[in-house]
């Protein structure tokens, strides 16, 4: 389709996805499989350890496994993830979120998340479940 | 120390806590091995299917995860954790977490939250991972 | 139905399982929801560091788990799970592996199993996760 | 050091391995990061289900997990793992395991390990968590 979107359905759930708005998202790159999504860190997701909040930290993942996993019509959902904290993230730094299919049987799929800084520090891996659904698109 | 916090670094911890405070976090109860904190889902918390976003409901369940596991005056950090989300919350549903300790083994630890609304559907299931290290509070 | 089994298909599972019996492993109590698997470890369960292998412990904490979530006559299959490796057991440790039912939404089901040893020591925490199927019983 | 086992250590704990060996694996490959291991289903490996024992199913992915993570001197333990059932393997399936570095940070390491059979079709998939620590080697 475009240079970020491969379908239609990927722009559509972004464009609607109030929440990664209000995070300030933004997506580099969404096809079947496969989505780049960042993310900077501001002053309101800090934690009581003045680290990034663990939960925005899952949320941009969350916003990449979604757009990565919903490689076709069929809606498909993340019934669960398994997130591992390796760094900290800091006020000012920039998440880059890479989203990839590691395998999908039937219709359960495992991607895998890697969040990382500019610089190429490991902050988060996130191993994600998914399942498509018969339910139709919005 | 009062019928919210049964700690001082309790209290602390989530006064210094810029997210959870963005995200309209209260606590009910934080105590060493259990806290209990609500978020009520507001539009700008939905996702492209019209649900709660599930990065933030796993930042309730974080938080709540900060609390329990935070125990004594030796800083404990959140090394991973596992969500399962069971059913969709919507706009204007009112989470709960409970957050409660499983094992603790050494400096490793696990807890468990459940996620759920006031008319008892649970939303997810987390089980966290945990490191108390050597760093003082700051 | 007896004091073992509180269901048929229970007892007929375990009658046919060769792996568990092959490992000796003993079910003292198999109910809808909970289940209580003991296994000696013997030298033949070792691995390179002299400890149980990890395997021969996840094996008998999936035993547990296979009898816990088989709550009715349709088919629960283990989706997965995730294993917190605590505490290492030695050669001749009797291990006790308890399964209960954490949350069971529609046809998904989360169901914990911890494995200790006889004297408490929690060797490992198991988080299973659940899918009934419409499977006949073989 | 030869076609098999790129270091001493590896060799070492594979030749004290006595559950790998009693339930027949062979170990193809050992490497620094990465290790292949196989294992044909026997008929008392399987389950009530008349399929692999998922516990079998580990015990291979946990064996070529601690090859792959014992990089150096140092030993390394698998402190947690997650394994996601995909697809039944049956008796006289040949297994093979591939596990792989996927991000090490300080102490803490995350490796893949897929379980596949000869023609391909993925039987699990499993994340580990390994833990290095300041032990000497036995």
């Amino acid at each position: 389709m475009d240079d970020v979107y491969a379908t239609a359905h990927g722009r559509r759930m972004i464009e609607a996805d109030a929440a990664s708005a209000a995070l300030g998202m933004r997506v580099l790159r969404a096809e079947p499989g496969r989505a780049v999504v960042r993310m900077t860190v501001s002053g309101e997701m800090l934690n009581g350890f003045a680290v990034a909040h663990g939960g925005l930290v899952f949320a941009l993942a969350d916003t990449a496994l979604a757009l990565a996993c919903n490689e076709t019509d069929a809606v498909t959902l993340v019934a669960g993830a398994d997130i591992a904290f390796l760094s900290p993230a800091r006020a000012g730094d920039e998440l880059e979120a890479v989203a990839e299919r590691r395998t999908v049987e039937g219709r359960s799929g495992l991607y895998d998340v890697r969040v990382s800084t500019a610089d190429g520090r490991v902050i988060a891996e996130v191993r994600g479940r998914t399942r498509t659904t018969g339910m139709p698109r919005p």
